[in-house]
């Protein structure tokens, strides 16, 4: 039996992590979860399932829950997260928290010799160089909850570390992929949040429409595998039935396949070693799909890819940077103040004006997260006034 | 270091068998091989590799031979490939014989506890029965070296053997794929021959066109990986990209891609449980094939695959007679003796001809398929004295 504490249990990682442990109460329980806001799905999932240890975001919810249900224990707040986040009873804690806010849970519940399932890439992605060494030390496992990352982790079984010659990372393309550079121009909220292949949360659809996510999981795949910016191939797969693939030195390409179920990856980091059925799931059918197409991604119309690249070869603080002002970006786009092009180049406005920090520790990348989330707002602020 | 013995050495199999030694002497050394007739071939490779042990065909070829390099052991026929895949100084066992006469030498050298690679797939299936037993027993290593069940090898190693639902067997469609049932009434020796994807001796060029090599790989394929024929897919995909997959029980796919390098498999076979790096080879880039198509094969037009499951599902000695009717009628074709969809109309003939044997020995196989390539000599005998 795996004790589980989910962080983010009313998004869709986190639904789907209910899924899979309601599937399987013979092998998972969740011991503890998160939420934010969403009190009326958190209710839901305690109805479907006996979690005892149960942690919101505000004070007056966690006070309102425990009156209600007297055999739990409520928390809040981020020393709530931290709580349950270490939790003794818990094995594993699968971070589903979006964006930077993950990253102090993660860092804690691996101090306190948890193994870490994480569906959170902004944690990699700004502190990989702390949260590595961490893991290491602590002797934890971290793993991979991306389907792309769940993807390549599957593919490194055919072979050993020493004997990777490159990463092929797939990207549908997000919902504009067809479009031309003239037609993203007035993209829509709506559009962007209408995936061809995925149905995830907006934040993260945002960012796969601009490619951002693909540059997020290229910084996240060089920290969770160990392997230079240079042998990460993005490869565009409108399909995406090959989730992603490893190349070893033989010249060998092992790929993982599979419909776009994203419990499969939840399950697999969850079971691993093993497998187990995926309930209700559908299997992939080649024959049934026909064609699959892959083609090199356009650094033209999508040049968040390059910038990513960038980022992540400077290293250092530059990578927090690219984050912080992508996630005050995304959330301008979505309350509709800046249009979809703008989102990059707000993130490359924040690059070019950044002063690098070489091994920023958690209250530089704080203070740094900070100051790139300012930096968008006040561009944008400076950009309405020039307007008007 | 590994000692290796090469059957079949001047073959297809066998001289890229050679070249990936050449390229890794430190690693692997050709203690022994044998060849036929070929013995131009046989000497180019005694120049290149100093190898001790040698076997071929005929007497005179050995008798010759000994005079003219002292320094070797040369030995001939039946009883020489006994001793050379048996020898004492012999790790494993690389056996690229072509056809029936695979099987003795293999079992011999099981029997010696020789790890085998095996190219000759015509030894599982006519023979699965005993070799499989006997590999058990006998504490060896079977290992695949035909491309597919390679692929399938290395796919099987994201997951463990219970964890396996479905294996998916990938088929280039061979020279006719695109050919109508009409057209290939009068398909041509040449036309058989002329393969798109991968460059393979003759007898098993015919046995792609007419996808019979596909139904003996089926075969082959349950021996190896212990699946049910139910759980064994093919499915044509002309590029030849994806070598063939494993479907898991959580609906995860791993499959093994390359370029159509047959000395990935022969390498990998010798190197496993490693890998390292092939000389030469080219690298597979998704982006510049740019398209994958997958279809399922048309049993009208391909009656070979069905008839194959047939065979397999049957079992005993079905396999056999499917085998060796083959044998005949593909060489009977390729000496212009026959019409292409008279092959597999040959091996359909010997098999309902055919009185199952649930359990045969090694003996009566030997008599079945003798029995089989003489139904199909006479039958052809009786064809042509009818046309005339």
């Amino acid at each position: 039996m795996k004790k589980i504490t989910v962080l983010g249990v009313t998004g869709s990682i986190g639904t789907q992590t209910v899924d899979v442990v309601a599937h399987h109460q013979e092998d998972f329980e969740i011991v503890a979860m998160s939420a934010g806001h969403n009190i009326a799905k958190l209710e839901e999932i305690m109805e479907l399932l006996p979690v005892r240890h149960i942690c919101v975001l505000e004070k007056a919810d966690a006070d309102a829950l425990a009156q209600k249900y007297p055999e739990c224990h409520f928390y809040y707040g981020a020393e709530g997260l931290n709580t349950i986040a270490t939790l003794e009873e818990t094995d594993i804690v699968l971070n589903a928290i979006v964006g930077f806010a993950g990253l102090l849970p993660t860092i804690n519940a691996i101090k306190a010799h948890k193994d870490i399932a994480i569906a959170n890439k902004e944690t990699l992605v700004v502190a990989g160089h702390i949260i590595m060494p961490l893991v290491k030390e602590n002797h934890v496992a971290l793993l991979p909850v991306d389907s792309e990352h769940s993807a390549i982790w599957q593919s490194m079984r055919g072979g050993q570390h020493g004997e990777v010659s490159k990463i092929l990372l797939t990207c549908s393309g997000g919902s504009f992929r067809d479009k031309s550079l003239e037609e993203l121009k007035g993209a829509t909220v709506e559009q962007a949040l209408n995936h061809p292949n995925w149905n995830m949360g907006a934040k993260i659809t945002i960012d796969s429409a601009t490619l951002i996510n693909k540059g997020l999981e290229v910084m996240e795949a060089r920290w969770l595998f160990d392997v230079d910016y240079d042998d990460i191939e993005v490869l565009i797969h409108p399909e995406s039935v090959l989730h992603s693939a490893v190349e070893f030195e033989d010249t060998a390409v092992i790929g993982q396949m599979g419909t776009p179920d994203m419990r499969l990856p939840i399950q697999y980091a969850l079971s691993y070693p093993h497998r187990m059925p995926l309930v209700n799931a559908k299997r992939l059918s080649l024959a049934d799909i026909g064609t699959l197409h892959f083609k090199r991604p356009d650094p033209e119309r999508f040049k968040a890819l390059p910038l990513a690249y960038r980022a992540g070869k400077t290293g250092g603080s530059m990578p927090c940077v690219f984050n912080g002002a992508n996630e005050m970006a995304n959330a301008l786009f979505r309350e509709g103040k800046i249009t979809f092009l703008e989102i990059v180049d707000l993130v490359e406005a924040a690059m070019n004006a950044h002063e690098v920090e070489e091994n920023p520790n958690l209250d530089r990348l704080i203070v740094i997260d900070e100051w790139a989330r300012d930096f968008v707002l006040k561009k944008v602020e400076e950009l309405h006034a020039a307007a008007h």
